[in-house]
């Protein structure tokens, strides 16, 4: 039976590291939400399905199992999806990787709305130019030195030794940050050979390249996490 | 061999709800830093020593293995430590309720640093006004329904049905909160009745009773997570 994919329509957002996964598999799975409307989420928050109720979307449906949270999502699919090497060390150590992915996923979302989730970027301005300072000086760079050393393989080298959703997810994230922090990153190239060399081969794979090709990779945009504000961008 | 946990001295923090679990179960573990310091955590940040290397503080040493990331720390513990039940769904649920206190807890330390967690509290205090009136008034009641209603065994039922990591932890939450927010959780009490119910329990279960009797529960202080500043629980 096909996996079943829920995420808000429109927005690449957390679900698209579950996407890229079963795109990169080629897995047999529906994206529910692009077929039958957002509205398809509402039985299953509002706890009306049977399963595990999630807080919030992404969640994954396999049959009778509802997974939510983005990294449950992927070290549930990954050992179904060979996309993880064996052995319970390696695939806590991808677990981890994918929670501190997750952590500065949710720190590039907050330097747009530093306040609330619920008022317009417009009406967080001020809040966002301060916080999006300090994520660029400090905090984006110490993310992305502890994954490129992770990468040079003291730390997780079994994780790395072949493809994994790990991969995916760096990709991922380094296509947000370049799409969001344009200037950012280009000032942190040379300090990331190894996550620049990670996405450029992930891109490359033959079933993800068909997939960022296709009208199925949505375009990134202001209303999603990874958003482009230039003035977020500018040295402050 | 005695489990070995690392994580600032002096706050309660992440690390707290890992120290929880060790404390329920009778586990033979070793506090390194409060025995040696917070620089024992040292070598292990800087990826000098063998394991997989922590991106930050809580990680757990077992034997060779380094676990990160509070969420994976405990459900690598649990099974251990018999404070989950059998079973990759009930696990899956347990891991996801995990994630989502994460969530909360995250979002509970936004709200005295909601712009930089390099900057001190005085230095933000305006925007953190404005991010603890829309934690109050949105996230909390959210998220405390959500975790109301899976208590009342709708979602996870196999998870509560037993003591699990996952009662400890919203333990920890709610004890948490009670010391930030006083008012707030005050007004949310007759909306939380199966969460008091249950932080009640186990608060009395005599391993953990003896435990938070004890000195090696620190008081909840404003370096920690959970601060209690008058003014961000006021209504604005």
């Amino acid at each position: 039976m096909a996996y079943a994919l829920y995420y808000w329509t429109g927005i690449q957002g957390r679900g698209e590291f579950v996407r890229l996964a079963l795109e990169d598999a080629g897995a047999d799975y529906v994206d529910v939400c692009r077929r039958d409307g957002d509205e398809a989420m509402v039985p299953f928050l509002a706890g009306r399905q049977p399963g595990a109720v999630p807080f919030a979307p992404p969640f994954l449906r396999d049959g009778r199992r509802v997974v939510a949270q983005t990294a449950a999502i992927l070290a549930y699919l990954a050992p179904r999806l060979h996309l993880v090497p064996a052995g319970e060390t390696t695939r806590l150590r991808a677990h981890q990787l994918q929670l501190t992915i997750a952590d500065l996923v949710a720190e590039a979302h907050d330097t747009h709305h530093p306040l609330s989730a619920d008022l317009y970027y417009e009406d967080q301005r001020e809040a966002a130019l301060a916080r999006a300072d300090a994520f660029r000086r400090e905090r984006l760079p110490k993310y992305l030195r502890y994954f490129e050393r992770e990468l040079a393989g003291g730390a997780a080298p079994r994780v790395f030794a072949r493809h994994s959703y790990v991969d995916l997810s760096l990709f991922q994230l380094m296509a947000g940050l370049d799409y969001a922090f344009p200037q950012a990153m280009r000032r942190l190239r040379r300090r990331t050979p190894r996550l620049r060399a990670l996405a450029a081969q992930v891109a490359e794979r033959p079933r993800l390249a068909a997939y960022l090709a296709s009208p199925r990779r949505l375009p990134f945009n202001e209303s999603g996490i990874f958003r482009h504000y230039p003035e977020l961008d500018e040295p402050g």
